[in-house]
């Protein structure tokens, strides 16, 4: 089994973080996004997509999309869970997980791609007013957010699942996307602080 | 347990579907999203992201996001499966049923969103360059799934899963969208046509 890896950059670091949180140690392929190593041949025969990160089985199988991957370790070791663990905590994991995936990372990442002039080449066209209109979106999730951290010690419930991954990415994304930190919002600074100063978040 | 659901809207749909499909009925809560009933003080308790469908369980508990009320009852009824069965089908439904989330039916419903004229109060501000860019965004997915498509039946393997689900509803979407259907695509069409002929495609 090998993971085509792509660094830093949030998707591969989610499943990094996750493999992390789950002690498994899973044999890399660095490919440098930097350069487009994602868009090369072997990548885009893997993944028509050309996304990373990508799962490759010792059977030939190539599992892409942040999420699939996580789901394949979860149910392959189940301990800790990060992915639910009745039919309800599971349910309630997958609802949080898609919000921060969805209403958080995704408004991060829309405004770091229509905005930034490193993206030019990557987002095609950038449409500025785009990217914009995501940088208030981001910051009204984590006003949500926020009250319901004054509620709970992480995202889903009193335990840290994948959802936290995700948030906590988002959240150091907002740097490179210009979005200032909500200090204000304190019951989100605190759950940041803490997640960020996991082990698994220096991976 | 109750279901507040949209009616014809795409994500309501997809619950919708996805119940046929495994035979269970659950009572239902209309909700007129016409008149902007997902925007009611009562849907705003049950979900602050003001979305529809939300499930309500007997307990109080409220979940909300397609996906993980499909999840909620793929656990509680595993047949017939529709989520992935092992680990690695498991994970490759995932793959697929992302992909025509984020990559398919996100693009057609962007594009309507961002075009229609009945969407100016629902989409603010209406950006029509970034719903234009989503139309090819989308037809060039199809096209990628045509040559998917030659190899196996359904969209994620031999089996039909919730990834046809999403797929055949946002190929429905993409007529408000204003997307011509890609009749050239005849993997895609044959496909399409044995998903929207079964029973659940009706309900």
């Amino acid at each position: 089994m090998k993971l085509y890896d792509g660094g830093r950059a949030p998707n591969p670091r989610r499943v990094t973080v996750f493999l992390a949180e789950k002690g498994i140690e899973v044999e890399k392929v660095p490919v440098d996004m930097g350069q487009l190593g994602h868009k090369s041949a072997e990548v885009t025969e893997l993944n028509p997509l050309q996304r990373l990160p990508v799962l490759l089985l010792d059977d030939g199988t190539a599992i892409s999309e942040t999420v699939a991957i996580c789901r394949y370790f979860e149910e392959l070791h189940p301990e800790p869970p990060l992915m639910g663990t009745d039919a309800k905590d599971k349910a309630i994991v997958e609802m949080w997980s898609r919000r921060m995936e969805l209403n958080f990372l995704a408004a991060v990442a829309n405004a770091f791609r229509h905005c930034h002039p490193a993206m030019k080449e990557w987002e095609v066209p950038q449409i500025a007013q785009w990217g914009e209109v995501n940088r208030p979106k981001a910051l009204g999730f984590l006003e949500m957010l926020d009250g319901e951290l004054a509620r709970r010690e992480f995202i889903a419930g009193d335990r840290y699942t994948i959802a936290d991954i995700t948030g906590m990415i988002a959240f150091d994304f907002m740097k490179p996307a210009r979005i200032e930190r909500p200090e204000h919002l304190t019951n989100v600074m605190r759950w940041y602080q803490a997640v960020s100063s996991r082990p698994s978040a220096k991976v």
